[in-house]
C-alpha cells in the first residue's frame, strides 16, 4: 500500500464546494472519480480541510492510500490527463503512513483579493468586485487586532454543537495593494467556517469608515453576538498548507 | 438625435461571437436588449468590427443613434446597471454624426496571451495554455516579417468572394515575456478573419523549431496556399481602436 500526498489547484466557480455530495459536482467527487478510473478501485481521499462553494485553491493538499506500482510522477501525469480543466495537480509525493493531510497540518495560508477600482469582467469570478475606495491604513491597523490567540466564535457560522472550540491563533495578516487590488495574506493554525470571509467583511466596514476598529476588539472579546459582514467566497484562495 | 460612442469590455467565453444571431447569446444581442430596455425602442449598434466566438475585448468601440435627453454619464450608469456581468461599459462619449465606429477607425490593437509555463486553472479561459517552452528569440525575429504592407490571403479564413482585398498593413508587433506568459501586441490598419490567430500559430511553429522563419516570408509571398496553424480564440483581446 502506498500513501500519496497530492497538492492541487482548483477554480471553485463550478463546484458545490469540496466535499463529496450525491449528484452534485464537488472537488472531492471529481478527484475520486479520476482515481477510480486510474486504479479501477474506490479510493477515498483526505484533504487538509474543506473549502466552501466558490472558494478556490492553489495549494490544497490531499492524501490517499492505494495498492499500485505507479510512482509519483506517473500518478501526476495520469491524474492531470483525466481531471477536468478546473482541477489540476501541481505536485505529487510518496509519503509514509504517518502523514495525514488534515491531522499533520500545522498551519494554513489563505489569500483574499478585492478590486477597489472599476468593475473588471475578466476577474469577476476570482476577485471580489468591491469597486469602491477603502481607507487602507485603517484596514491595515485594524487587521493587526486579529493577530494572536482569540475566541473566533463571532467570526464564524458553524452550526452550534458541531464545533467545541472556537479558539484559533492567527500568526500573521499581510495587506498588499497593487493597482487597486487589495491582497490579504492570512496565516493561522486553523480556520472556522466562513471565518476569513467574516474577518475581511469586518475589515471592509472599517475601511468604509462605517465601523471603527474597536468593533473587532469587541467581537473578539466577551460580546457574544456574531459579526454581520461576510465577503463572497469567490475572492478566497487556500494557498498553502504547512506540515 | 444623439450619437453615442461607447467603449466596452467583454469576456468572450459565454458568447457566440459579437454579431447578433437569432436564439444565440451574442455581444451585440445582449447590448441591444439593454438599449431597448433603457430607451423603449429598437436601437441598432455599429461596432468597430466583429470579434469571433471566445474572443475578448477591453477596448471594443460601438456607436448608436438614439432620441434621448440622457447624457453620456447617465447612459453609462444605465447600461452598466442592466448589462450582464460579462459585458461592461468603460467609457461613453457624445459624438457628432461624422463619427462611425467602423469607418472612422484608422487602426486597431489586439493582444494575445500564451502560457508557456505549467497549466493554470484560473486563466484557462483567458490565456492559451500552451504549457511548452518556446524559443522566444526566434519568435521575436520572425514576428518582424509581418510588419509592413502584405497580402495576408494565407493568414485568413475568409469565405472566398466575401473579401476582395487581402492587403493589410501591420504597423508593429511587440513580444513581451513575463513569468512564462508571452504577450503579443499587434497594431494594424485592419485584420482579416482569423488573421491574428493564424499569424501567431505560425510564430509558435517557429518557436517550436518545426518551421523556420522563411515559412512566413513564403506565405506572405506568392505561394498561395494557406497557413495551417491557428491558435484558439480564448487568448485574443481587442484592446484598442484608434480614431
Amino acid at each position: 500500500m502506498k500513501r500519496f500526498k497530492v497538492t492541487i489547484q482548483y477554480d471553485g466557480l463550478n463546484f458545490y464546494g469540496f466535499q463529496r455530495q450525491i449528484d452534485l459536482r464537488t472537488i472531492q467527487g471529481e478527484i475520486e472519480k479520476v482515481l477510480f478510473r486510474i486504479f479501477k478501485t474506490e479510493v477515498t481521499l483526505h484533504a487538509s480541510g474543506r473549502t466552501d462553494a466558490g472558494v478556490h485553491a492553489t495549494g490544497q493538499v490531499i492524501h490517499f492510500d492505494v495498492e499500485t506500482n505507479m510512482d509519483e510522477k506517473a500518478l501526476k501525469r495520469a491524474m492531470n490527463t483525466y481531471l477536468p480543466k478546473d482541477i489540476h495537480v501541481v505536485e505529487t509525493a510518496l509519503v509514509t503512513s504517518e502523514f495525514h493531510a488534515r491531522f499533520s497540518s500545522i498551519k494554513k495560508e489563505y489569500r483574499y483579493f478585492i478590486n477597489t477600482g472599476g468593475y473588471e469582467v475578466f476577474s469577476r469570478n476570482h476577485v471580489y468586485q468591491f469597486n469602491r475606495e477603502l481607507d487602507i491604513e485603517k484596514i491595515k491597523e485594524a487587521s493587526k487586532l486579529f493577530i494572536g490567540k482569540h475566541n473566533f466564535y463571532n467570526f464564524c457560522t458553524n452550526e452550534e454543537g458541531s464545533v467545541k472550540d472556537y479558539i484559533r491563533t492567527i500568526e500573521s495578516i499581510e495587506v498588499n495593494v497593487n493597482e487597486g487590488i487589495i491582497e490579504f495574506i492570512i496565516i493561522g493554525d486553523g480556520f472556522l467556517r466562513n471565518m476569513i470571509r467574516m474577518m475581511i467583511g469586518a475589515l471592509l466596514e472599517i475601511g468604509l469608515k462605517r465601523k471603527d476598529k474597536e468593533y473587532i476588539s469587541r467581537k473578539l472579546g466577551d460580546d457574544f453576538t456574531r459579526s454581520n459582514y461576510k465577503v463572497p467566497g469567490l475572492g478566497l484562495y487556500l494557498t498553502r498548507v504547512y506540515y
